[in-house]
């Protein structure tokens, strides 16, 4: 039924399902010494990263997964100047970042620079800000570089990493967290993609307690919809000393003064209802 | 890549995707006088009902849809006691609806009797409330039932309807949201299913336009996921004279003594958050 020479297929196997998007054409495929990428053109999503067989990004709907790895995590720190992305390479997360005008640098690590050209070449608009004199990008293994970093000198650190299989396992181990930990400052925030709610709640559950036994006192996920992952619903994952609901700086993310296509400060709030089912897995 | 012999796939061909389920087997297939109905065991979701090609419910996820289109109206309206559904021959809405004890009557009108006794067989988690005292079944045209309504007869309308193509394309139309508010007592609301927020947003346009124009001063939009419908985020939508926020019985919702699995009172408040892109379109 799916042709596979018209439809790029992602299959969840354990859950029995799949999601496709046809393709216009293939426009490039390569094996980095990391894994291999390939990039679609599709005929409803625009431009398709695929990275080890997993969907990364679609121009028509990163915009969910972007705006909620950032925004919900700057307006809950109470002054975010100092911001780390681990992974991030297709600079989507970054550009959503360097929004915010009282963020002073924020530094990108991502193991595999090939992510970040094929970005600027296929999703020209979300590299668009890597010109931004606050931005550095580096190169690297995320993981040592956070060991290596001075303790208490980032406020916030955005783990946009892929599954946790292959190279982003290492971004999903207390050891990671602990040093996470030690490279924030007192307000500091981590915030980590913690997959698909339904299908994933044995991740979420252990991501939680990973993150607890790092030293994190508070840990919140938050929910939103991403068509093209598995379920099609997604989320983010929270951890802090303090994420007592009133610190979200409600009425600066009213006044926002730049422009989301997802995020708004009634949205963050809304990310945070936890279903009835989770509320039990996750106590 | 996706073999027809193993995998049950619903294309959404104008957004060029398609969600699929790997099926151990068709348990079921028949031609009523309305519509062509399948049912399928699947590997991960339960079974599968599907109607002329399009996925209707699952049993691993239809908790999502079922209480999302009746406890936010039956939580909103300040004392639902007469409630009809449109549609919902699988029982499921009608079950959410039974459990809350103030409603005294509960009628389901579909046109098609095949697929409440389909759900009998396949989903009877569904129809387990369908003896209770306070429930009608009936299998007629809802258009025309609710044109012979008593006026103010009804406090809730849910239209768990199919899309708005084949035998639903009735309830989508002004002259019939002019019934059913004609049907309505003064608080009364209506309930419509309303299509994906991210691949529908005309439907939505229209469908609200035709509310107003059948005279209901409020509309709201709420939003959930919904795995195994296009695009795996879903909406339905609210129309009534007051749909001011105060009017949601918050404390009720936390006190509703009975399970739900996705609904809760913050789930509530957060399905009425709107997304940007929605609140420009949407107005």
């Amino acid at each position: 039924m799916l042709d596979s020479t018209n439809w790029f297929s992602e299959i969840a196997p354990e859950d029995g399902s799949a999601f496709s998007l046809r393709i216009k054409t293939r426009l490039h495929a390569e094996q980095t010494p990391f894994q291999h990428i390939e990039i679609f053109a599709t005929d409803g999503f625009g431009n398709l990263m695929v990275i080890d067989g997993c969907t990364m990004l679609s121009s028509r709907d990163n915009f969910l997964y972007h705006e909620m790895m950032s925004h919900p995590a700057l307006f809950t720190h109470p002054e975010p100047k100092r911001v780390c992305i681990i992974g991030g390479g297709d600079c989507g997360t970054l550009r959503e970042v360097l929004k915010h005008p009282g963020v002073e640098q924020a530094v990108q690590i991502d193991i595999d620079e090939r992510v970040t050209r094929l970005s600027e070449r296929y999703f020209p608009e979300l590299t668009a800000s890597n010109a931004d004199p606050r931005a550095e990008l580096l190169f690297e293994d995320g993981v040592r570089w956070i060991q290596r970093a001075e303790p208490g000198s980032l406020d916030l650190i955005i783990v946009d990493s892929t599954d946790p299989v292959g190279p982003a396992v290492g971004l999903f181990t207390s050891d990671f967290y602990a040093d996470c930990r030690r490279a924030l400052g007192a307000d500091g925030l981590l915030v980590q993609q913690s997959e698909s709610p339904l299908y994933h709640v044995r991740i979420l559950t252990e991501m939680s307690a990973a993150m607890r036994h790092a030293g994190f006192r508070e840990i919140r996920s938050l929910f939103f919809p991403q068509p093209i992952y598995p379920s099609g619903w997604w989320s983010a994952t929270l951890a802090g000393t303090d994420l007592d609901p009133s610190r979200f700086r409600f009425e600066d993310a009213r006044a926002k003064g730049f422009e989301t296509q997802y995020y708004n400060a009634e949205i963050h709030q809304a990310a945070l209802a936890q279903p009835e089912f989770l509320r039990r897995a996750l106590g």
